[in-house]
């Protein structure tokens, strides 16, 4: 009988299998995206070849040829139907510097994690900019995060209409209730109140958009639980936004609705560039900095 | 003989000197920069009319319905030469909360400040960003802050050349640089080495143009001497700006040009979302966010 070796990472399994999913996901998605593309027959850029993801090795570098993990980037752009889109997944470790962890422990003491200050990242986030003001832009992320001392996973999605419609942003939220409801009946409550209070735009007091589901430091001691929830978020964000996009994509827009759009999506870039977490801890934790960004939007306007 | 009032502010007449300095700088500015609109004759956008300053209040709230001071707004958009230029002055006062007091003592400890969190502050922004990818974008700022214990002066300027050319980057410097040696020959070197520090895009490792002069915290004992050297900081921003628009304001400019001009407004915006203090101080303090933000870019792209 073999003695299970006692310097054996006890997490190494669950590891490998959140990494495997947010991949699976990433593919799933990039596949639903790029069969949009080819369907779609009308409007100002239909004579375009259908967009195509470009996929890209990212690697963090704590410090110079230092190995702090990496991901895979998956960007579309100038496409029929998407202007810009990415998605991108990674699987990060390292040791979190002080100011990486003031950006985590802003919301939460880490338990160890001055003693210890190893960590462990996997994840996917996914930004998608429409050519059409009339579809709106979406966003997805869901991420397992491992410390010597604890782990959680978090996670969310959040409609950006340029002008909301009552229809769509019930719809949306019902995948995201229906998902939630499944695990725990309180999840969907606390975590459309969650999404309300982050995606705020605090200097301007308005929020990015209309709303969604936001998670994070989810760790009920029940890790397969956990991750079950974790995958169905992934899946109904595409349960939630896909019918969202056929209900508008064919629809006529004007010049005026086009210099909207961008002004949202200055909104939103100011979001992302002062606000977001991941954003911040991305840009602290030395993750190549165009995934990171990949988040902005191809073009923005503050006129 | 009147006593004097032992209540008196000692520093009214030097607040209100400073104040009026920053009025009559903007009004000489905006006078410049329509005249330059005038006279613009060639390229794509000459047959406009020439564009025109809007002046607008602004205020600051710290709470709903307090007042906290305001300035006034000058905003140029859409013009012959200038696609959108703000030249704001405003004259602030109040009490510092625990997260400005944050943003400003990240770098310094301001004596007493804990005790008695009034402030008092005074000063002009600018910000131009160019219809031409061939005449530099620019920004200049200089401001006085009074606390109970303590004054100081700050500011600044740096040239944001789409495509470096020496000649003006030399020309540039060497205008700032007379500025300061007329007071302190140590002043110019150590303004500029801060300025090179202050405007790097971090997370890049890029700097956001080709520097200037950076200063704050600026009290030598000598008030009149500090101010009559913030006077020649905004004096020589004009001297050193207007001839470099002059010597390219008729040169064409392809579409590839105006395409990387985009770009290097985003990253503008990023270096201004993420990094630039008098962008966090003003979002953090409730001033009016249309005058704090007038620094982004009309257009900007991240592609």
């Amino acid at each position: 009988m073999t003695e299970p070796d006692p310097n054996a990472d006890p997490f190494a399994e669950r590891k490998a299998r959140a990494a495997a999913w947010f991949a699976e996901l990433q593919a799933t998605i990039c596949a639903a995206f790029e069969r949009l593309e080819e369907t779609q027959r009308h409007g100002p850029h239909a004579a375009l070849a259908p967009g195509r993801f470009e996929r890209r090795a990212t690697r963090r570098e704590p410090a110079p040829g230092e190995d702090g993990g990496g991901g895979v980037m998956a960007i579309m752009r100038q496409g029929r139907l998407f202007e810009k889109v990415g998605v991108n997944v990674s699987t990060v470790h390292g040791r979190l510097d002080a100011r990486a962890r003031q950006s985590l422990t802003a919301r939460r003491d880490i338990p160890g994690l001055a003693e210890d200050p190893r960590f462990w990242a996997a994840g996917i986030s996914l930004v998608a900019h429409m050519r059409s003001p009339k579809v709106p832009a979406v966003h997805m992320n869901t991420r397992m995060f491992w410390t010597p001392a604890a782990w959680w996973f978090g996670g969310g999605a959040d409609l950006n209409p340029m002008v909301e419609l009552a229809e769509d942003t019930a719809f949306f939220h019902d995948r995201l209730r229906a998902a939630c409801d499944a695990h725990d009946p309180g999840y969907y409550p606390r975590f459309k109140a969650w999404a309300d209070e982050y995606f705020m735009i605090r200097h301007r007091g308005e929020p990015r958009g209309v709303g969604g589901i936001f998670y994070d430091d989810l760790c009920t001691g029940d890790w397969e639980a956990d991750f079950a929830f974790t995958r169905d978020v992934g899946r109904a964000f595409l349960e939630a936004w896909l019918p969202i996009v056929e209900r508008h994509r064919d629809e006529p827009w004007t010049e005026e609705e086009r210099a909207w759009q961008l002004i949202r999506r200055g909104r939103y870039a100011e979001f992302n560039l002062v606000y977001d977490r991941g954003t911040r801890f991305g840009l602290e934790t030395g993750h190549n900095v165009e995934a990171v960004l990949m988040s902005l939007p191809p073009l923005a306007a503050w006129p």
